[in-house]
């Protein structure tokens, strides 16, 4: 019942090739394609521009102003992962910064995702290492209270358990459950496969209203035309 | 994958003896014992004083604006359970009013948890249907696009299931999975044993400093006392 | 087109029938009835438990820190009078207190809204004059710039013409055209006619699934039912 | 009463003329000669570094989480035109993306206006097509509510009118009315005419204190110096 | 230079008659007879109605999610004083709850001050023991990292020393500097001296235009009345 | 006790040698070194990329909404010093512009810390004159109220007195009472010293878990591993 203390050590990572499919599509185009769920709020922004990655979740769970769970998560982590950090509650201290960034590289890590603080954002853009965060903030922790790595966390108002598939991009970070990351990617180029053709309509000068055949439906619900 | 669009009629909840027993221990106790997870944001209100509840949860995942699910709900709920709303995004509308309440009470429910607005105060405090949400706001709502019933759901930040207990009372709102329902009664049971002893050594005027042995693990973490 | 240094003495108050007539129904029936327009944000609430009015709007639109203005709008107040202050920024210094209520109140006036703070909400509570705020703030004002006196003004995200209608009560502010008060009137009093026999069939245990005629609809747009 | 189901096809747009003059100015200095009104809430921020426009209004009054009213308003945009969106509540979902930005270019559109989210910003960085939005979000909408188009909004705190000229620049978003866009634009005109000298004379050394004669009244409102 | 570590336990308390002094007035005339400053944000709102207190304060500098130094405070509580607890960052976790409060109450305290959460606030209420706080949360805290007790500390946007004179009632709270405390008294004194007179005139109808002879300065300013 | 209305003119300035010394390390490296006191809250963002600057504070206490004491400070700055805003109450207007960094400039000024919002962000940019603070806004300001100038004040949450030094990067905004500047920089030198060794340590591989010797006192912690 305590997720507190505990470290699981070996996870499902979802599929390889379902990863690399949904590396191909956007944020939005994902979160669409699973029926509009997963989204992580919209305060987690990237520390700089153009920040992306896709990859799989080993997650920590932390309490506020101490970072002593992410140096255990440093070596849970493998080439292809995303940290993703939860705490416990609220917080914006800067729970990493380079030398974490440094180690977490090292061990193959592609990117974190983190419900708060993070600091040394010019060395993190010098290296690069992509961060989402829900602040920017210098002010340091401790390493005093454990807290758990690799189990199933809320971050930002998404479920993430370990091994889920977390991309993230201009638009935002989205969690793809393991299970559903193959199909997920596939509905996802389903949904991306005709908009060429709409863009280039859409750009020809058809309306939406034709080319969705939206003027009866809205007629239906009583949009009224008046001059 | 998509959890938008289904109602799941038959759920498992929480054994009845055990959500009675965790209805004579408080939101803070049960979280405690817990291992501190479980708990809504801070900005989960009752909308009149002293409102509480101990229940099972019949969960909705709504859109924006649109209370259609709500009414869904009310036909899955009976006696003794907790209809807790999740949004698929942040919004505040009106959702639950006197109309809605007086169903909900007539199938049994004992109190509402919305990750949205609710309007009628007037009504639901002299009814009175307790219940702790986000804002309070006479913005009603249309009836326009499906959600689901009875799907997991991050509500306020916490993961909610179906048939999990949900706990509120002055404190806030937690939710305790219906497999750990009866431990984390228990535990709240032994965290609170000895907690009158404790409250009258404290009247007495004997030290948290002395009564916990503080001492010496302040002086070993560094703590210096100045004149 | 410098809507600052303007006081205007005639203004059109909405009619005394139309504002009676209103002050029968709740915040949430009237702004249903007029379409879902004019309801002030959230934020706006009242300094004490029951607080509720419904006037015709005196308004004013103050500078950040300065509530000069409301000494000038005190002279413009008839009995049955609603104060509306915005402010032209963000702002919740404490811009009315006892003294100021006092003399509004000996003017006929009935209430206040202000997008601002206010102080001494134990003596407004006492007198009582009720008011409803985005803050409540002991921080006084100076007297040093004008603004101006029954203009149009955008108050908590509603727009506000002097002699419209302010409804206020437990689930918010609703602002009234006074040209279409009658109408919203007669609106909110059909809406509220059938409410009462719902209200029975509800407790009686009927489902608003089959009183409104839901489940076509539903299944329409693709509900699905599970076990 | 009722705005919501309603579509304006002529509306009255700012003199060209005016719009012309307007873009040559910031939108501080047009917010300063307009009397410090119209200005909108600071959360409202460009998604690229160095988006501005200056255009006439195209109003859009949407219910949160559903764009279905933007495929209606691109009918009624125009070349030169601004899509101003407002939302019925508080929302942040994407209601806009690159296949709506085609769509609205294709019609001669030139920005938008947002009390929202938009989405895909990476391609509407690379269009180039301006916006200003309260958030970016990767959540979709459904198309299930009709709102209006092109009637009087709220938009992020500010009066908006079909047809008046939207700036937007580094420093926010100003509505001007069409009817007072000619002498706004004169009076912005007259306000940066004398900075050149100004700033010339600031650099070389003046101070603001004696160049605006400010140590009279500053003595008069009771400043002390000490040492 | 570091500030975290320390217990000063000798403190220089503001002088009893000038706290008793100050007891007899309102937070906000004292914010104004202190020329306005000392005031905390209007965050901090009491846990239950009519919660107030004026004492001298305690001190205590904690770190998020952490209470230790809450206890450590308790040794120092004199009758009289209110513990003033500050957090190293933004943080609302509930770091005090009816245990602490028994024991503070116990040491003499009358009130409490905390830019965090507190929880057990049925029990609070019920002793009663005052709080002000920006939170209310049932989440537990950790004793693991030490702070400060009886240095300086910025709560929630007030500088507070140790021994200074805190305020606290319906208006907020303010912070009055120990040396400062007996003309900080008298000053405030003589602010409600000729309210009562005020009162009356303005209770009869009096404007205050007039009382305060403002139409002069008034016109000056610019001010124009239209019909 | 009131502070509004004073301009100190003689102020201690940290020494020379400390700032430059400090202006060697980031804001992380420094806040840590004091003892994580002194940083300002997240919410303080420079207004274009890069913004850094390490200088000695003038300090400045303005009223909401009126800049009037920023001329006055003008005249107290001296080359390498940093203007460093307070607000008696949270405000975002636009009380700093082109005109005003320029007059900054011609006296030596560096840099602006300011808790209120900026405009003319474009030419402060080109310039460039670094800004750091709370909101960007076009909303103009009054000059009708006086502050003070040189007198301690809470800048975003953090005492700043006149003379102190003020360190800002992307990491945020620190304040170094003038007293400690040297100890200060002498202390981040030392946390700097070895961290060139840590991080290749890093980047070879070596975990902190080791390299800080984290296994015991994790174990210790009651930490498990599972599978």
């Amino acid at each position: 019942m305590n997720n507190l203390g505990v470290v699981k050590r070996n996870i499902v990572r979802a599929p390889r090739a379902a990863v690399e499919k949904l590396s191909r599509f956007g944020v939005a185009s994902i979160h669409e394609a699973m029926g509009r769920v997963g989204l992580m709020k919209t305060y987690m922004r990237p520390i700089f521009a153009g920040a992306h990655f896709c990859g799989t979740a080993v997650t920590v769970l932390a309490h506020p102003g101490d970072n002593w769970m992410l140096h255990v998560a440093a070596e849970q982590l493998q080439p292809g992962d995303v940290a993703v950090v939860a705490c416990t509650t609220d917080n914006e201290d800067g729970m990493f910064g380079d030398l974490l960034a440094t180690s977490f590289k090292a061990r193959g890590a592609i990117g974190l995702v983190i419900d708060a603080g993070v600091r040394d954002v010019k060395d993190l853009t010098a290296m690069p290492f992509p961060v989402f965060s829900r602040a920017i903030s210098a002010k340091g922790t401790v390493k005093a209270t454990i807290g758990s790595v690799n189990v199933a966390v809320v971050c930002a108002g998404a479920w993430v358990n370990p091994g889920d598939v977390i991309v993230a991009d201009d638009d935002g970070v989205v969690a793809v459950p393991a299970a559903y990351a193959q199909a997920a990617a596939d509905a996802a180029e389903a949904r991306e496969a005709n908009e060429a053709e709409k863009r280039a309509r859409l750009a020809a000068g058809v309306l939406g209203l034709d080319m969705y055949n939206m003027r009866g439906p809205l007629e239906k619900a009583g949009l009224k035309y008046i001059d």
